[in-house]
């Protein structure tokens, strides 16, 4: 099958003509872009430029009405461009027979008034229950055959995965729950300012979009409440750190009667199982970024705090590849029947 | 006064060589180690070697026999050995008649009991109770004066400082804190292991220690328990990111009844005033390691979590500086009636 | 075919697991370490543990006793154990019938004198001989069929690449030659040493072994003479920059008569012809390492200095991938006949 | 005295607050600035507000009208405006009787010709005979009383420390020589682009601007030229890593008859005594930025090497302590003269 990927210039664009590259059943074919359009793709991404398929390729630019003509030359594209500006090409793509894989937040969310108040009014809310949520190992059936996938944010991702399968099994309370993320600094993005620069975000640790003025809260809170049939409620802490790849989550929980490690592990094991892209860690080893950068692993493990009885959840991820184009390419994996894994590292680059 | 510096060898002991040379009241006049001793302080510490007074100076060995003649030569030593092999040398020189600031663990705790869970037995419990928490801000009215000030640990300075005055207050609950805590690798010390070498840490982000392991867990809550007059049990996580210096504290509590945003501020503000090394950040500006870098300050601030009802508080210090030798330095400046930010650097090395 | 690794614990061990786990025609079937001997793969290389094939591999012990018997069980065998401790087990394992990459120091001189000079006596000289220097771009005939391939160093692989067609086509003199390479941390290896901690490297630009003491001068000598047909005397200035991978190599030549920027990126292009794992860039582009990061490919260019005449050579690889396991991966790929590109990453992990 | 900063809100000007504050003659009394003006200094700079006399500074627009105003404020102004922009500034604060240190390249040259092929037609040529260049160890004699000091740029200050004795002492050919130079990205500025983010630089060694394009190049070669007392010609390479500061620089000369690595050493030693700023390393030791940062030290040292009889010249600075900032404040003292060290720190920060 022949992929497009629009938005190509950013990291997340990056990553998937890295993951593509090794894919077996995709092939990148077309590139477009905004601000890169009409440039080399060698000079916008000098390190893609080794892979031939991708040494001559040009970024072009896009505009909804090219959707028909590009659904000649590709069966699916993969949408990274800011939200907002993603809504609309990828209504576009989707009208032309496309499949969409779109890495923004505008197919997200289910409610259109939640939307709106993160990012302002959706400019097609119709569509938004016709998409599917691309976290595979929580909407693995809807998936399936889905030619519309919303892929999760990152810091959602690192935070969905170690607590869903806690509340699905009512082992903690959907209320009071705290997710402490720490995250690398592309999860910014690549475009210039002054707090990503490498003497600025270089020896800082520091939060930003405390106490709910963060828009991946809510999303988290969508996929949570989901698995916990109730209306969930969080405080998420968003912090970066000297790192460019990597989210490391701790969430803190409170335990419901008759939870225990034993169980939660449990919980995990069950939805998780081996050989699968979540990793449950046992025995005290704890996630570190540092075994999933590169790869579309997820790690986590839990310990029960004597001191509090609270239970403390632990979750590192690849921001990139698992927190957004890795995990991009399993739903789009899963949802053409193809192997789960297909095109996607799972051993870390170390160092 | 004279000044040695016992485990010149470390980290602490390099930011003591860079502090006290630019301090009016101190010069170093000693040094010892002991892996070090017989070493050219230059070429163990080759950047304090610049400093005229330092270019000379050998590292030496000591034994506790030594003090007394060691009280002829000096006024002052700080002692920046590991724990346990601290209390010995300390010890010693106290008892010989010097003043005596020390960096490890070995005179923090009132309890011999708690001591001994977390380190062992203790060999000098009868100077627990002589020993002053060298935390200028929590106990400035104990230190004037003192001879045996030890010196608190760096991740409960940055606990201590955002939450004590709340509990203070009675503004939260002292049971169910959430205390976690982001680290740069110096904390872990000088000595080579391997989860230290840059190529493991380099994007890193993992957590250790977790959910009542760590030996800071009980520091801090035996002085947030002064503070609250009440026992405190906290949840502590302590984490490792790719900094060398810097520590970033994230606390989560439970407000009583009354508590606002505002409330909180004024507490910190009048337990820190303006011109003090803790600066209370307002108006929405979040504390960031990158702005105490090199420098003796702390900045913390706090939030309020609608969603949750949760108090946020957040507090970034120099782990090197705030968190051991500057604090050391001011807590001496305090004991000895000296201007307190003496030979201190409140503004941060940037970038 | 079924592949080993005898050293796996390191980073070149990593770095092969890696790559081999994308390998069509490889799977590794033993692992087999020193120190690691007796541990799960699965806890002294985490990162490595997602893969479900590696997921519970036990590191074994090897001596050399043991070589018949591995061969039942292998085809091939990936040597990256330390130079001096490489040479008995690839004897053995060669002996014993097996393909052998070695990634040591140990069979990549033709002089067993000049390898005494710089590494001790050779336990092994009647194989210097028999093995082949395993960079395909300079070797590609002589690896045909060999059985026992001696993997090249990280910084005389950065060097021959760009100066070894100039020698070749007697573009520059080939004395007085200046190599200056900057190289990322982990060309020192895993073993825990103060120099090589996050605190010490972090923030340190630093030269060592200078002035014809490293090792890797008298290597890339013998490279160099080989394509220039006549003895190269060099200076080399290894140098370690805050990287975890990557290095960079800025070699100054003086042009011979008839030289010119031109006929020198002409000699390198049909050395290096397009669609291979090696990039000639030109039009001012210049070598980055961030973008070869986690690739096989290396990037160069040149530019003649019109001040001083001297002919500017730049080359960038990752010193664990095209530098180290990289290359033998593609060296072993040219020996088998398999297409030269296979299992390798030719797109950058970037960021 | 009182100080002004012009253009404080970039890296140089930081690094003067942080220097200033513990300058006992000078106290920083007004802050201007361009795109910062009308900004609080705490908000541009946070790291600074700790500091109680530079809590409540804003930042003030200049216009050269002003100048007089000002002069009746202050009594010296560090001018840390880019290159272009600094001239104006610059001569009407010289014009209204104050002492100007100005950090950009605007006054470095002795020739508006060459000013003007590398930075455009120079708009106050007849200025350029006044200015001082304020590299103190060359030019001490000519700094006493100065009130124009143009402070040298970084890499110029790295390359001539270690070479200018030995051109000086005729110990090396002024021709051909190789000025191999490694920066950190602060050396660039604070501007937001994107090849200075952190997810660009980190992990990226890089050259750039070589052979003859960087405009470093001619003011080494100016100030070279005047230790040789005849022309110089050199090829300069400036290169990029992943740290916030620091620079490397290795150059490569050819001897003349006579020089020996013991000659060029006490070539250094008599120019650079024990106890001042520039420290020379011998034994063997080298050079590490690690050592000097945040310090006002250059360290250097040289090696001859035997297979190519090429002297090894190296030498390591802060760029923004020794290779800007700390050498204004150190260039000031020389004019005004006071301690040549006054306010300078000469213990590195380490970690």
């Amino acid at each position: 099958m022949r992929a497009g990927i629009l938005g190509v210039a950013g990291y997340t664009g990056a990553e998937l003509l890295r993951l593509l590259a090794g894919h077996d059943e995709l092939s990148v074919a077309w590139v477009g872009g905004k601000g890169s359009a009409g440039k080399a793709l060698s000079e916008v991404l000098p390190g893609s430029a080794g892979h031939p398929p991708y040494a001559d390729l040009q970024i072009e630019a896009f505009e909804p009405s090219q959707a028909a003509h590009l659904s000649e030359q590709l069966d699916v594209v993969f949408c990274a461009l800011p939200h907002g500006a993603s809504a609309g090409a990828v209504a576009a793509l989707y009208a032309a027979g496309l499949t969409v894989v779109d890495l923004s937040a505008d197919f997200r969310f289910k409610s259109a008034a939640v939307y709106e108040q993160w990012y302002g009014p959706h400019p097609h809310p119709e569509l938004l229950g016709l998409a599917v949520y691309g976290q595979p190992e929580t909407h693995r059936a809807d998936l399936k055959g889905a030619r519309l996938i919303a892929s999760p944010g990152c810091y959602p991702t690192s935070a969905i995965l170690p607590v869903s399968p806690l509340l699905a099994e009512g082992l903690i309370e959907p209320a009071g729950l705290v997710v402490d993320s720490k995250s690398g600094v592309s999860g910014a993005g690549r475009g210039a300012s002054q707090s990503k620069l490498f003497c600025e975000a270089d020896g800082s640790l520091r939060a930003y979009s405390v106490a709910g003025q963060h828009r991946h809260g809510p999303e988290i809170e969508q996929e949570l409440a989901l698995a916990a049939g109730a209306e969930v409620r969080l405080l998420f802490t968003p912090q970066v750190v000297p790192a460019a790849r990597g989210i490391l989550t701790t969430a803190y929980a409170r335990p419901r009667p008759g939870c225990t490690l034993e169980r939660a592990l449990e919980a995990a094991r069950s939805r998780y199982p081996k050989g699968g892209l979540v990793r449950v860690l046992e025995g005290g080893a704890l996630p570190d970024t540092r075994t999933v950068n590169g790869s579309a692993l997820a790690t986590l493990t839990y310990a029960l705090d004597e001191r509090t009885g609270l239970l403390l959840c632990v979750c590192a991820i690849d921001n990139l590849c698992r927190g957004a184009s890795g995990q991009a390419v399993q739903a789009l994996n899963v949802a053409r029947g193809w192997p789960e894994r297909l095109g996607l590292p799972s051993v870390a680059m170390f160092p």
